[in-house]
């Protein structure tokens, strides 16, 4: 998809983690990733990216992604997995897509996705491009030991970042705006994009810094950047901001931004995250 | 659902345009309704009632709706429909669906869904109440001629009316606020929320005021109101505020918020939408 030169993009460990081998007619197999592993399973991020890399790779599919909605029906074990993907309806310029990941019998994830190939129209951005430091002046942060994940992104918080040590005491909000890519640095496509529209910490961990369990349980993306943006974008850091709007009984929503470092909004992203406290 | 007498509700118009009968295991008729009509087959958000509806009715069904997508994938002609639900996995208190509307072999509209039994736990709302003066101080908007649906709605603004009439006088926004409740008045439940997610305007013609071909391609709908919630609503006006993230190339997304008249969040929606111009 990207146009930007990277001998290594290859052997990246986003393209290992989203592998697909197709096994029959809209069917493909793919592997969890010890990269990509969560304190339970994988990371949601990775599961999405495998979700869209069937419709991506579907000999069917038109265009490009501009929204999707995954569901994390359960948990997905290490090992092997199916992915379905089923063009619904094709219409002239957009297309239905239905897909599931399963391992055996059991689904682990489902998801909903529009293609669209985009036409040139009017345009503008009303959501704001949040104020930040450039990221060469803030130091990484360091990675989360019992989430693997963390270590495949290169994360610099201007505001907001996980301190559970700090035991419950709450915070005003919880917000956070961070610069982000994938570390080694890779080409931005539609999968990592995808991936990363995942990496906003549930914001209850935000707000209230004390562990609780907390698992997202439905994430829809939608998609602003064309292929285009995407290879303006290149390797380089993305700005990417959340927050939660809501929190009860058990669920909050957490609405996420991700933006170019020089203002053009790629994706929006939004999701319902099961809480227990 | 509700506890609250309404001798009327059943014969309220959104229980007719939602009145589904099993037709056999997991799949349902219903009939498209002249009065929720759009200017181009039904409005997306009686749509979203019946895939919603569905998936209430069916005995399967465990707890209340957490989150639910519905992609809209093409005309939907007046007259019979079919809708399918299916539960594709069921835990201890989570439940994941999948529904699909269609009319002969071709399908209408896709739904997923996540389901839940919920338990008291601690909350709290990021999102801020708009500010707005009482709903009885406004005078009601004229319904749309050509858009039936809206002689549906009671919908009084506090910004951001339409006004097509302003003809390209470009706003600096795509912000409305506004009250609104089912014409005639009908006690709140999951159905009659989810349709009023998506009874807020296209965000292009509050932006720039003139037609252009527009339709919602995903609606995402974020359930924040449980049953209690529901009836302490009753029929009384909601608050709702709608705007725009990003238009570009032939899409953009808009996110609304839906809060009762004492400033609980009822439900959050984020749609991508289609426009031409």
């Amino acid at each position: 998809m990207s146009t930007v030169a990277d001998p290594n993009a290859a052997h990246h460990p986003l393209d290992a983690a989203t592998l697909l081998t197709p096994l029959k007619t809209d069917t493909y197999r793919g592997h969890t990733s010890t990269a990509y592993a969560n304190m339970v399973g994988p990371f949601g991020g990775i599961i999405t990216a495998n979700l869209l890399n069937a419709i991506l790779l579907h000999p069917q599919r038109l265009g490009d992604p501009v929204a999707l909605t995954v569901n994390f029906a359960g948990p997905v074990a290490d090992g092997e997995f199916t992915v379905t993907a089923k063009a619904l309806r094709t219409n002239r310029s957009t297309q239905h897509w239905y897909a599931e990941l399963a391992q055996g019998e059991q689904i682990g994830a489902t998801a909903t996705a529009v293609f669209a190939t985009r036409r040139d129209t009017w345009g503008a951005t009303e959501a704001r491009f949040p104020a930040a430091p450039a990221a060469s002046g803030i130091a990484r942060e360091a990675p989360i030991g019992r989430a693997a994940w963390t270590t495949a992104y290169d994360m610099r918080f201007v505001q907001g970042q996980l301190d559970l040590a700090a035991q419950g005491a709450e915070g005003k909000d919880s917000v956070s705006t961070l610069w982000i890519r994938d570390e080694p640095p890779r080409p931005l496509d539609f999968i990592s994009l995808a991936a990363i529209c995942d990496a906003f910490f549930p914001r209850i961990y935000i707000r209230r810094p004390q562990w609780v369990p907390a698992g997202t349980v439905s994430l829809t993306i939608h998609f602003h950047a064309d292929a285009d943006a995407l290879n303006a974008q290149g390797a380089r850091p993305m700005l990417g901001t959340a927050r939660a709007l809501h929190f009860g009984r058990g669920y909050f929503d957490q609405t996420a931004e991700v933006w170019s470092e020089d203002g053009r909004m790629l994706a929006a992203s939004h999701q319902v995250v099961y809480y227990k406290e």
